[in-house]
């Protein structure tokens, strides 16, 4: 399970994920999708407020901080928008798709 | 001076401030910009890590939270990028240029 799971430090001599891999992968990742032509997974998530929102992001933040992999997130009144990239190899890591089930778990 | 105003409850009744008016503003708020087609004003902020960010978006919460005007925000590692707009007149009204100047204090 890849909630399970802890990211791992990455070089960026590491090369980002084959789409195929990435869709196998978004299959264990309920309401996530590729974006920024791939090199990203985004889940957009509704809320009754933007103190709603705000916690939400801050839960994340938690868990961002502990695995050291952060998001790229939007936000305001009743919505937050978090993506996953791996920045330094230019596109997506498992590292990845262990934050997106774990954020799922918040939901 | 803005940064010493309060926001003021808005009804969709009201029209958005004019381009004219909303130039004069954008000169008490150092960093601002129209975004949105000026629908919006919005400014960059770089930070040097992810908390830091964080820390930063909260405390903006803080006074949205109390002045009842919250803004768009998108933020990351080491960047937030803060949005204010009249989300029920369309477009911009004093209480955007008066978050902004709130907003620029703790900057």
């Amino acid at each position: 399970m890849l909630v399970n799971k802890h990211c791992q430090p990455t070089t960026n001599k590491k090369v980002p994920m084959m789409p195929l891999q990435a869709a196998e992968l978004l299959a264990s990742a309920p309401g996530w999708s590729l974006s920024d032509g791939g090199k990203a997974i985004t889940r957009n998530f509704n809320f009754k407020t933007y103190v709603e929102a705000l916690g939400f992001v801050q839960k994340i933040s938690e868990i961002a901080e502990k695995e050291n992999h952060h998001p790229d997130v939007s936000f305001g009144w009743g919505y937050a928008s978090i993506t996953f990239t791996t920045h330094n190899i230019g596109g997506l890591h498992q590292n990845d798709f262990i934050m997106a089930a774990k954020v799922n778990e918040l939901d």
